[in-house]
């Protein structure tokens, strides 16, 4: 069962165009919402693809560069303006703090929607756990501290074998337990173990996110073997230095991350304003990695 | 001729949506640009529409609340990724220095581009004046200091009567200053007197921007006689109470400003988002003030 719905809002990169919006995404997971990253018109662009504020708890940003953040005030202001409640926690590069909390309390009651900034630890480290998913972040190559995100669900339940509860007549009352690892005694007292009834959990699904970057060997354990990563590929691969010099990615880079991490399929965003049609873009990622997409507004991705 | 051109880059109220985008529009005269307002996302409209900003040296905040300024940090941001030089001046409520400078030192340079924040003063006042075209500020009534404006043509010069001048044979060199007022002494010393060489200016065109208020007709002798209002119609007349509470006005009480200022015509827009289609606000309008129309993101008027 596919329990990941990613969100395109934004792919563009510092210059925003008229077909590009800046950086962010929302990933959908059990009916919670994680945003990630905020650029200007986010509000805008959330509601036009139907998203739900009240199931959005966790907003995670990558660094404090304005194509990915400057969307944060006017989307928390809208949320106020709907009498959003609760608490909305930002994990963010530790200078969020003082640039985003002066706005807020000039702006915002805040009497009943919490704000709460979270800095991003500087090493790799697990900053959400509920239980069911688990979102790890981890440092990025930039021109300024950036981090990238992993999305993954964790204890997965085995599947109970129907056949086998009908075989032994087992009650529904035992199921959880069996989901458990436990097994089942019969009225007889004839012992069934664990490993007859149930079939192993389907594969956790995993999600990570690399956006703003420049091409880095560093990044591939973080993101290794997720189903889906998001990669930065600002421009063609005949940009390299500029891409190196800017701390940006070109696409064949982004498809060699891709590939050395073992990914399911890449998609690629963050797209450099001097390019009128991303095809070619596409084109050079897929000579390195065949499964690769484009990011575009409003595409959804199910896995 | 008509040397103003207005262009709306959005006109939604406090909560864009799809369909529009937060308040801005730019007013073009004689090559020279003049933003007023700056909502989130202002940037992404201005290049859409084709707007050179090498030509944009002022910007005037009608007032701080966010749908009307939170554009700034990311237009002024991208300002200098275009390496704009120069300096751009914004005529604000004086808080917006507070507010937006500690931005402005975090994300740009600095070192190409100035930004003077200028504070508007708190009565009725001329805040710019570049011989041809002046622009005043006055103090409209909102929930916190907001601000209309006025831009006017000054100086225009008189038409040369072409006849004449080929009649008495002037030379091109005596035509500046004849528009200036100057006689024409001809050869022979025999004297030609201003009058019969030119007929009056082309009235002077104006502008005025009525954006947040609520239903005053205190705003009246501001606007008194210009060629295109822009006023604010929040809501329809049977959410007057809503409207009053809110510092907001109707599409009714927007066009009853126009009727008594004698505008020429009447522009509505900052909508709630509540209208999915907004015939029936310009409906109302026009049972007061027939000559109006309903603002739209990319429209022009030239007048």
């Amino acid at each position: 069962m596919k329990e990941f719905e990613l969100t395109i809002l934004g792919c563009s990169s510092a210059k925003p165009t008229p077909r590009h919006h800046p950086s962010s995404q929302v990933l959908s997971y059990r009916g919670k919402l994680f945003m990630i990253d905020c650029g200007e018109g986010t509000q805008q662009q959330f509601y036009r693809y139907g998203l739900n504020h009240n199931r959005l708890g966790h907003i995670f940003i990558s660094h404090l560069h304005g194509d990915h953040c400057f969307g944060l005030i006017g989307f928390i202001s809208t949320l106020e303006l709907h009498q959003r409640t609760g608490e909305i926690v930002v994990h963010a590069p530790a200078d969020l703090e003082s640039l985003l909390r002066p706005q807020i309390d000039y702006y915002c009651g805040g009497e009943t929607l919490n704000i709460r900034i979270e800095p991003l630890p500087p090493k790799a480290s697990e900053i959400y756990n509920d239980g069911t998913l688990r979102v790890t972040s981890f440092p990025l190559k930039h021109r300024v501290p950036t981090f990238g995100f992993r999305f993954e669900e964790i204890n997965k339940p085995p599947h109970i074998i129907k056949e086998r509860v009908d075989r032994y007549n087992i009650p529904l009352r035992e199921l959880p337990q069996i989901k458990e690892g436990a097994d089942y005694i019969t009225p007889d007292g004839e012992v069934i173990t664990n490993a007859e009834l149930v079939s192993p959990p389907t594969p956790s699904a995993s999600y990570a996110y690399c956006s703003d970057t420049k091409f880095s060997r560093t990044i591939v354990p973080y993101v290794k073997g997720v189903n889906l990563l998001y990669h930065e590929a600002t421009y063609l691969n005949d940009m390299e230095k500029t891409a190196k010099k800017r701390y940006h990615a070109t696409a064949l880079q982004a498809a060699t991350i891709a590939k050395e991490a073992e990914v399911g399929e890449l998609l690629i965003g963050h797209f450099s304003s001097r390019y009128k049609d991303e095809a070619p873009l596409l084109n050079e990622a897929k000579q390195e990695f065949f499964n690769t997409r484009l990011a575009n507004e409003g595409m959804k991705i199910r896995f």
